[in-house]
């Protein structure tokens, strides 16, 4: 390059390659530039330089940002958590504890109790994006919902998706209430089947072993409408009679709880009474913990979003009459005024995600068999080293979701203390250092007690870890 | 510019001038290019072309572009509205519709019935960035609460704050309580003051006109436990007793309810009986309704979100006693197994914002009473213009949150047909295309009728008019 001062302007010979650099430079930079604004217009709607930033973006930074917590994979953050150092703290599980869950308690007993449905917890973090709501500040503040009687239009039609989709419901030509909180159904639904023009309260009745709540349940409230009969079986004689509950104040008046498969046991139940009022508790009849051999096809059937999601507390009925659907819905007026317009538009969302996935590969019945599936197997491969334990026999069996022969993964082991002087087996297992549920209140023999199989891993791993040491045990003082 | 061929490749004779420009567009095309480069990484958090875009952001993309449906000021469109052409519809305000809410319907009656309180609903769109809140899809899977049944740490905390901050309760020292829906909490607290090992059931009682609910919950909840026993005066020789509910089954186990302001009157209301189960609902005792002439401090006092900040379906109860806490909870426990944590993770973004204001020109508060105040203002204007129609009487008070005497602002008109011939009030006012809330709901007489003024602002004009419309007929017709 070289310079020659002569007419008109100062020359500058560049080298000709050079200069083919630095068009090819400005050009590219040019481009990059025009992509950059082209992309920043695109999407100005969530955010621009030029215009004022959407409205929610606080709330998904702090969203993010709290997810972005790390609690050592033995916790998690919420955005409204307990606020330490100017943030949400880690939620620990169970004998975990630290500002970042990492310190582990020794003796620490395992939650084999509660009934927390945290076996979910990782798919929802692998749909972090599908399954995310904005809830707006002004979203639906008033009682309206969409359809009548407090429940969105968007939601029922969807459920109806489900259960098609499932093939475990039977949902068309049934009225569907979406009931508060996960035990509200269940008596709405007592109380929308109890006469109310009957001298006599109508009997509540179950077999063992049967979920407490029930029971509980018309105690506690202890209505004039309905009383609690207790086991099933002693009355299959007195209500005998196939025609439907009379008016007349007679012993017919019978609601029968049937929960299948059932809590605590997983074995798929039906009604022994046969009668008219029976309630089909199926919260857990999805592919996670039983196979489905067919569509269900009662009067009344409770789902669970706690079982199906792993979202606790939301239920909803498919009824067939509507005079027990009025009644229901009378009770939930005056009950709650209706359901959190929050947990429905949650719910949606959330259906709507599994409906996304449904029949492939990564769907959510998949990742929830094979999860349970695992910890059953392992399970029954720790109990069965020795005598002293056994669990609950399912049957292996043909599932229409999985188009397969699938074999058991329910929600609860049903343990039971072969020995004779192991009398309470809830207090054996709390020595080894067990939480678990006692059979009597179930109301069956205090030989079983309930272990909870659908919490965090850490939760499982703990309650194997403690029942191999228990059953290991056992095989170095008696004889195999 | 020539060309010369020659020696070792092509020699470009390019213009100095030229050059020179070309060399300061590529500076400043490359400052752009950091420019933007830097924009990008700052912000990535929320968006980056480069990384993994924020898993929050479909979320927020879809609730901004919903709230960005037009339905022409008289409605909106919802994440989970019911969806027409791909995208939710409008929800339009009564007497509105159409695909955006702008058709007005001509006969179409005005709706003073329902208390749905969206008359806050323009404060929350001005607070959108505050309060929206992102709810991921692992959000509080379980039962579990940071605090102990059912309620999260913050949330009370931000409550705690809020009454000490507005000064109408007295709220340390206290259990709290947050229910399901608007009415659970109720008849908890009827169940948790009954005496439970008595012969005699609970006598249930409130003052004429109270709000028909408290009622109809005790006659179809027919627990044995409480019996509703009707009006407060005819009971006051009966529990002249001070002694606190004895439980030796006599007549002395009364619960009053106690509305203050009362609904529909609008009137502060304090205890006749006097005894110590007194439930004390507060629901509308906020500056948007009432004078605050102190900070409340009774055994049990009940609060509404709904009435605070228009979301409808929450209450919390403060409460001193120990054991009526905890029975209630153990109501609440079997009812609904607590609270949706959608919707105390929501109340507490809501609080929060509340607080952030909290005294300041724009505050709810302000913006409550301003709108209630003008359209108490307008309403009285229009009835006293002839003599058939009569409104309540609240006197100004001395208010100790605007440190200033304050005019009435109540949520509901108790109005009363004057009139002879006017003794079913609600049928002279249906005739006139105005839905109301006939006197006889709240056993008092159909002379009166409750209209609702914490709706829309839509639905607010459409019964002025239709009020004036009534009285200027009965101007033109009788003689003034």
């Amino acid at each position: 390059m070289g310079a020659r001062a002569g007419g008109g302007g100062l020359e500058l010979r560049f080298g000709s390659i050079n200069l083919l650099l630095l068009l090819i430079f400005f050009i590219t930079s040019l481009f990059l530039n025009v992509y950059f604004i082209f992309f920043f217009f695109s999407y100005s709607s969530v955010f621009s330089p030029w215009s004022v930033p959407g409205w929610s973006r606080s709330a998904a930074e702090e969203a993010e940002a709290v997810a972005a917590i790390s609690c050592s994979g033995h916790g998690r953050a919420f955005v409204d958590g307990v606020m330490i150092d100017g943030r949400p703290s880690c939620e620990c599980n169970t004998c975990y504890h630290g500002s970042d869950c990492s310190l582990h308690s020794v003796d620490c007993p395992a939650d084999a109790d509660s009934g927390n449905p945290l076996f979910l917890e990782p798919y929802w973090y692998r749909h972090a994006k599908g399954s995310a709501v904005v809830v707006a500040g002004w979203h639906r503040m008033g009682y309206v919902t969409t359809g009548e009687n407090f429940i969105s239009v968007e939601l029922e039609r969807h459920i109806r998706m489900l259960h098609r989709n499932v093939g475990n419901a039977v949902a068309d030509d049934r009225f569907i209430i979406f009931g508060a909180g996960s035990t509200q159904l269940l008596y709405a639904l007592v109380h929308a089947l109890s006469p109310h023009n009957s001298s006599s309260p109508a009997s509540v009745v179950a077999s063992i072993p049967y979920y407490p709540v029930y029971r509980m349940q018309v105690d506690l409230f202890d209505s004039k409408l309905a009383e609690w009969r207790g086991v099933t079986s002693n009355w299959v004689n007195e209500s005998s009679s196939s025609s439907s509950s009379s008016s007349d104040g007679s012993m017919n008046n019978f609601i029968e709880f049937v929960t299948s498969p059932n809590n605590p046991d997983g074995l798929l139940k039906h009604s022994i009474l046969g009668g008219s009022s029976v309630i089909y508790d199926y919260a857990y009849y999805w592919p996670h913990f039983t196979a489905i051999p067919a569509a269900s096809d009662h009067n009344v059937m409770i789902f669970s979003s706690s079982k199906l999601s792993g979202h606790a507390g939301s239920r909803w009925a498919l009824i067939k009459d509507e005079q027990v659907y009025k009644k229901a819905i009378e009770y939930m007026k005056l009950n709650t005024m209706g359901v959190s317009r929050d947990t429905q538009l949650r719910m949606l969302k959330i259906i709507k995600v599994i409906l996304a996935e449904n029949g492939r590969k990564g769907d959510i019945f998949s990742f929830g068999y094979q999860t349970m599936r695992e910890r059953w197997t392992k399970l029954n491969k720790v109990v069965s080293k020795s005598r002293r334990f056994s669990l609950q026999t399912i049957p292996s069996q043909y599932c229409n979701y999985f188009k397969t022969i699938r074999g058991p993964s329910p929600a609860y082991a049903w343990l039971k203390c072969e020995r004779d002087e192991d009398q309470e087996c809830d207090v054996v297992l709390k020595n080894a250092g067990i939480n678990g549920r006692e059979g009597s209140l179930f109301e069956a023999d205090d030989r079983y007690v309930r272990l909870s199989l659908v919490q965090t891993q850490d939760d499982f791993d703990q309650l194997v870890q403690k029942m191999d040491a228990l059953v290991s045990d056992h095989q170095s003082i008696s004889s195999v």
